[in-house]
């Protein structure tokens, strides 16, 4: 048995596994897969924080099935050889299981990305978060050890009105690391920019650390770790921070709106920290004007694409383009933000996912970041 | 003799051999390697399959060459080590060569995106697909056992007017999977969109399905696999759906047009489903404005650089731009389409390729998304 | 002992080295790693072409650590589990040599991207550059021998005004390749394109080629080797080639401008051949106007993020935008030129880098493609 377990600087981190030859199975996102190499291996790594990692991974051709999981994409009845020796029937069971579940809803452990009420003293604005590591389900039997804040993957919206004195305090519960938050596109003093060493020490374990600061640009940006934070961000270490415009008439007008933080690395490709079919669907009614927030907190880029409807781009990184353009594929790349309005003209439920294909499907079924905007 | 086998996250496939140690071979896009490769490791998968999912393979340099082959980058006279064991007047013969194969033209068997004429019944516009299984030959040697709508990767151009009633006749001839067709920026009723089990049943093998609607939004689109897509639609199920406007003064004047499709799955890096020497030229007369309609059906950017003259970027998904902008380099996204006009300014060959420079150059010679424009 | 190395089609090129059973080591970027790899496998190929193609590389546990290098990187203090056995203070100890380190100052060997005067005849301006292999520091401790024009790397800037006569003498003293120079961006006459077998021979060793054109096209533009260039580029073979505008009024106003040439190759993320904490940093005054030219010349994209302040977006491959727009995050893909002016409100050190965190920081501190804006 050989095992090489290595990362590509895009941080997507693999297993590979090599039990003598030949070896030649297709490796994919197979939690047959996944088990059989877990099982093999001995790990004395968690399942949890591998299923974080492994993207892709193979299993031998000589081992044995192995037993049922609730993964949604564990699918025992398959053989080793799933997606080469599924019948078309076999296949798409496997498609519907996955379509019903998201339908039906899929409870799993832990929601991110929930409004965070601030404490007000004479009119600053008060957030607390605490670092700390949190069991976290991606999708149905997909559990990680999550790093978050206040427990959330991703962690807590933070919203505020442009003008507002803004007061974070950080309070670092992570066991073994330092941290420190950079507010991604906010316009801060320096000595509140988040850069351990650079704007300030970093927050040992058992500290607290407070950054104070005026909004003062309105728009759709993020926290999120500073400090190791190839690994911080990966592991779920940041949050939206949303600032109002003070004058709302600058932005297109909407009725509702919706935030879909992109993500690859912890739990592998997810919408606000969870997989299809674990992903919650948006809705809306018809005739309303939606806006959605995209910001990227991965190491690749997502092109999103919704179907059916168009999307008009109004904004970049919380600035308002001078004039908005139509698209229905928008390609986001890690750090950016880009705002649209989804004017909802059409019933139905519309199919909304990444259209890097294999961040989204598989041969058994989809996965990843799909999720669908259901028009009513 | 270790062979790994496996998939990266972004779709690319790799094959590698490992064989005794130590192995130390620059792997590359080389014949002689996948066929040493081949003959190695027995494969019951053959040739073709492989060929089209090869991206990078290495040899043992223990390996004895291998016998000639058809296939344009395979230099039989090239030790194991080719790109590291070659002279200047080597590299530059098989640099030459391929340049001479392009401009001579290639035949390879199966042409893509060829124009599919409606029967009208009524005034709907009827175009009937068969979904297959079809051998291509990506470029002179590489042969592929793709997934073809009517036998042709990119499946047929679908081309109508706004307005127009149209309905797509969907056969489903493969043996072993279902289908179903989604209308990929083209606004359709709910039930129209494709999706098999939010949608639509799948089409099982032997069935067909009929998609119909008015072609409301003008402009360059696609129509591809909904079902298994990550395969379906790497393997060739894709093709393009534009529609004209009733009134073109929308659009900027031109005289001709291309439709480049980009893909990085079947047969590796293609334009319109062959690697360059097979690519098609672009051909236009001096002072000619040409349209370039970019589709990417890949998992990866290609950011298409035409060398010497500027290209007008005037749409993106098929909704015009406020503003158009000038560029040399267009970075086109999974599921993004650009129209751009290029004013045929200077007579001449320009090349045309796209710029992540490993999608069109190894130390062969160019290969994959190169072609030119031939200005006359 | 077996070993793998191998070149994905980003032409990322990745060394794996599995020994013995079980090997689970986190592979990131350590020299620990590289030295035990080198010194393990007995390669012949020198540790500093080695080390411009090492991204990511493990050692096995078993392997005993190795003796202290100068690496900035390398940690000998750090057990083979660097990243998951330190403790917070060990961690933040590394971190902070490396911000130390750039702040004051690393010297390294080479400096490329240097004013390269012009001798003029009759009016013409005539740079002349010769290709040669040229040791390189790409950061301290970590040499590669580079490709190079002039032995810089980036190649020094070429800058002129537009309607200038320009003359460009390449002279090859590569040993064992041909090179052409393709002018990425610069509107020239066919046949002064840089293709070899299309638009001239190939530049042989020994042998000297002269470009000569009108620039016609102002704004910021590359030259790079456009011969087995995928290698060619990689190694060091690019250079900014810049075209004031004969008028000025057409670009936004600014107080001093920088060039950052982003790369992934040769001796992994660098901005101007460097990786941090080797990276020059950007200075301003408070109240200036900062112009920044991104230029792509690697295979993937780097969305560039400057903390603090905004970026107003102006000009694509040379050509002004119709509407600049703001943002803070400028995805920059292969090929892509970007300019933007930066508005120095605020005094600080503020953070600059990739915002794909792979290519900027990992558990032992940040490195690759950082740098900071120093605004005093």
């Amino acid at each position: 048995m050989l095992l090489c377990y290595f990362q590509l600087p895009d941080l997507q981190q693999y297993l590979i596994v090599m039990k003598g030859y030949p070896i030649m199975t297709k490796l994919n996102v197979s939690n047959t897969s996944r088990r059989t190499f877990l099982k093999g291996a001995s790990l004395t790594v968690g399942s949890a924080a591998l299923s974080g990692l492994l993207v892709a991974c193979g299993s031998s051709t000589t081992n044995a099935p192995t037993a049922p999981t609730s993964d949604s994409h564990d699918m025992t009845a398959m053989p080793a050889t799933a997606g080469g020796g599924m019948t078309a029937d076999q296949m798409d069971a496997m498609h519907e299981a996955g379509v019903k579940a998201f339908v039906g809803g899929v409870k799993t452990v832990g929601t991110g990305n929930q409004p965070l009420t601030p404490r007000i003293e004479k009119g600053v604005k008060i957030f607390e978060l605490t670092c700390k590591k949190t069991p976290f389900e991606v999708t149905a039997g997909q559990m990680v050890d999550a790093l978050t804040y206040n427990g959330q993957v991703p962690g807590p919206e933070i919203r505020v009105t442009e003008g507002d004195t803004v007061r974070v305090v950080v309070t670092n519960a992570l066991a073994d690391q330092s941290t420190a938050i950079h507010f991604h596109g906010v316009m801060v003093p320096n000595k509140m920019d988040g850069v351990p060493f650079v704007t300030q020490p970093p927050i040992k374990p058992g500290q607290t650390f407070t950054y104070e600061f005026v909004a003062k640009n309105p728009g759709s940006h993020m926290y999120h770790a500073h400090h190791n934070s190839t690994m911080q961000v990966g592991q779920g270490l940041l949050g939206a921070f949303i600032i109002e415009p003070k004058d709302k008439a600058a932005d297109p007008k909407y009725d509702l709106e919706h935030t879909l933080i992109l993500n690859d690395q912890l739990g592998g490709f997810t919408i606000n920290g969870k997989g299809f079919p674990a992903t919650a669907a948006l809705t809306a009614k018809l005739g309303q004007k939606l806006r959605i927030r995209y910001m990227n907190e991965g190491q690749m880029i997502h092109p999103m694409h919704l179907h059916g409807l168009p999307q008009l781009v109004f904004a970049k990184d919380g600035w308002n383009l001078p004039q908005p353009y139509k698209c229905d594929t928008i390609n986001v790349a890690p750090g950016e933000r880009w705002d649209v309005i989804v004017d909802c003209t059409e019933v139905g439920v519309w199919a909304f996912h990444c259209h890097i294909l294999a961040h989204a499907e598989s041969a058994q079924g989809m996965y990843g970041m799909v999720t669908a905007l259901i028009i009513q």
